[in-house]
């Protein structure tokens, strides 16, 4: 048996949090308003600028956060010793478990502007505990399975493969590999995460291992003898021509593939095609790895490429390496227990009060149309709606976990329905529009205008 | 006594590593050329366009990653299960301990296009599995320390506070708050990062904290209550005037700040600044926190405001969300045991073979003028160049720790050396030129050109 555990399970969630939720939670325990029952949201005000869709990710891991999301002694005493909250604040932590509900949408769903992601309902105490940590899985792995949606997309048949977790906090390489996967990633180069998910792991050779041979071909002479003639051969250390027919001299047609990391990517590859094919290596498949993202694979469509290796890009976002979410108390109990929709009276940052439902309106032959979110009753549904939000919370008890492949064939399910202008790379509006219905009113308690 | 361990110290980081690492590995322990002693160099190309200079942070989070690069039985285990290396890896990956050495830049010094910030010299199979890991770490922090630099430069006097956990992964959160730290920032809303570092840690209230109250005098009461007057008031959920009289109302002039996080700040905190000192509250801050960056808090200079809260920008990298770093073979032991410098023969990525030295070179009056980066023998030295590379790492022992406070001190410090011009915000060259010195001719086994 093993002594140590594994880095998803073992240790408390509890302090990946903001400073002012135990401040806020001690104030709130003084004067009795935290046990007051609350809806938080969690939702985006707009999608990254010109982005047609977002694809939500982390809901899985902000489901084992949860699990451990616990105040244990080393904790208790850190926040006595830094005098952060009162005894009786401490008392009321030791003994913390979640016990409200939480609906979402799931690993692998599209989102838009105004989406409620996320719907927390429980005491005021037990839910602005879990904000910070909340958002911060949503707000990192959404924006990776955003970018890396629109990758899959254009690459077609052809396998991406997820390299980029040089590029990023090492746990946040573990959390992008699960997230590229849910949209659509064949493999990562992550081992973490193969290990902690179960997604597939695939590597071969860096240049570090050419160079560090005498000669290229001891060099993909012992990359074959360990790995076999299917792998896959670094050809651009030296002189690429060379390298393709010492590659072949050594392996025969039956080398899987030749990777190429520099260079001009289209041209290169059709070079490098010709030279396989006139040595009989017809089924030799032509990798390319080299600062690619969704606007280099959608250029490399024409070339004859069997796949693509993503690092930065992907783990930024692709420009946009946050989501904005948002989690705002949208509703909540009031003196005498009737529940108030409550909103933040703000020019510029809109929030709607009121508990949330949200439903993707399709047309009779299956194509999305409309994003519709609304207060109160429900529309009349002819059949085509699709409810977006998922149990995945009562009463405490964990109900909704996905796997990541059904969190992938979800992805690419929904992302099926989306009208084929989703897909584009040119900068524009959502693919459809947002759509509020119902009675909006937020009745703030001092300011009785519409939020909106 | 607890029975759980910190988030930092437990578990094993050796999965945290490229796929292709140990696929190299087992073919080079096949081959024998695992055991050539190889030097790595981890450097930057260039600075993200438009820098005048990066600054390095997470080299004390890279040690204590490297203290826990450990193959215990579970990743062996998973392993074999996956079939990812053969018996005899496995073996040897059981027994891994780092016995080489490292040098390095330290936490808080400053770095330039191709500054070595990273040397690993050992044998080929130890240096070759850390590339992921110390990549991940040194291209996250230092892209968030850089960042943090600027605005730290721009805001003076003036405390910075880093409160951007909820919009980056969870414990790219943690980390985030430290490279801030580093950078000069004087708090962090992040209690984890508070507990693992030692770092100061701030917060009050939230606007849910107001919405949750039946009318803000409740809750500013209540927030009075449990922090007392010299907390910080957030007076823009509903009248902004309303609320700033309602608070000193409540305090009377002793309370200490007010938040504004929403709308025209420059006005808003002029205003707020007159009602404030009309009111007797003198001594009361304005803190200002709405999506703040290093540009904002320019513009901001002139206006009536005493600190910077700073979220999603800092945590992205202002733009710039990983530095870019690579780490590359630069020399390797022949097969007759000489050191022989190597790089890829590549035209649009540059590497310079053989082991580098760093100084950065000073005028009498102790203004930074060249970072001399060379290979061989070191340039005369009228005693004003500094040394930039310090033993981190002998024989596999830890040498070269520091605190977060010294790494403050020491940015605070390098940074005055800069010339006046580095605190640009206007896109232009780096604040001084890298020069290349000493035989940089790249004995590529191969191809005996250079490789510059």
């Amino acid at each position: 048996m093993t002594e140590t555990v594994a880095l998803s399970t073992a240790p408390s969630t509890a302090l990946l949090t903001d400073h002012y939720e135990l401040t806020m939670l001690q104030a709130s325990l003084a004067d009795g308003t935290a046990h007051r029952r609350s809806v938080f949201e969690l939702f985006g005000r707009r999608l990254p600028d010109g982005r047609r869709y977002g694809v939500v990710a982390g809901v899985n891991r902000l489901l084992d956060a949860l699990e451990r999301f616990r105040f244990d002694e080393q904790t208790i005493a850190f926040l006595a010793d830094r005098g952060i909250v009162d005894q009786p604040t401490r008392d009321w932590l030791a003994d913390f478990r979640f016990s409200g509900d939480i609906a979402g949408y799931a690993d692998g769903e599209i989102f838009f502007p105004g989406s409620p992601v996320l719907v927390v309902e429980s005491s005021f105490a037990e839910a602005v505990l879990l904000e910070t940590v909340f958002l911060s899985i949503l707000n990192h792995d959404s924006a990776v399975a955003s970018a890396a949606s629109r990758m899959t997309w254009w690459a077609g048949g052809r396998p991406c493969i997820e390299m980029g977790s040089r590029r990023t906090h090492e746990e946040a390489a573990v959390a992008s590999a699960l997230a590229a996967y849910i949209a659509g990633f064949a493999t990562t180069s992550n081992l973490e995460a193969a290990r902690r998910f179960g997604i597939p792991s695939a590597g071969t050779a860096a240049h570090s291992f050419t160079l560090l041979h005498d000669t290229e071909r001891d060099a993909f002479v012992s990359q074959v003898d360990a790995l076999g003639k299917g792998t896959t051969l670094l050809v651009d250390t030296y002189d690429l021509t060379e390298a393709v027919k010492t590659a072949i001299e050594i392996t025969g047609p039956e080398l899987g593939a030749v990777r190429l990391d520099s260079g001009d990517l289209p041209s290169l590859a059709g070079q490098v095609r010709d030279q396989l094919d006139a040595l009989g290596a017809t089924k030799t498949r032509i990798i390319v790895t080299s600062d690619l993202d969704e606007y280099q694979i959608a250029a490399l469509a024409p070339a004859a490429v069997d796949g693509y290796g993503v690092g930065t890009s992907l783990v930024t976002g692709s420009g946009y390496p946050t989501c904005g979410f948002v989690y705002k108390l949208v509703a909540r109990e009031d003196a005498d227990g009737t529940m108030l929709p409550v909103a933040k009276k703000s020019p510029d940052k809109i929030s709607i009060g009121g508990r949330k439902y949200a439903l993707r309106r399709r047309s009779a032959a299956g194509v999305a149309e409309l994003e519709l979110i609304g207060v109160g009753e429900r529309p009349q549904d002819d059949g085509d709606d699709r409810e977006l939000l998922k149990p995945l919370v009562e009463a405490g008890k964990i109900v909704g976990r996905t796997t990541p492949a059904e969190s992938q064939a979800h992805h690419l399910k929904v992302r099926d329905e989306l009208p084929r202008s989703a897909s584009q790379l040119s900068r524009g509006e959502p693919a459809i529009p947002t759509e509020y219905i119902g009675d909006l009113k937020t009745r703030n308690p001092f300011a009785p205008r519409s939020a909106i």
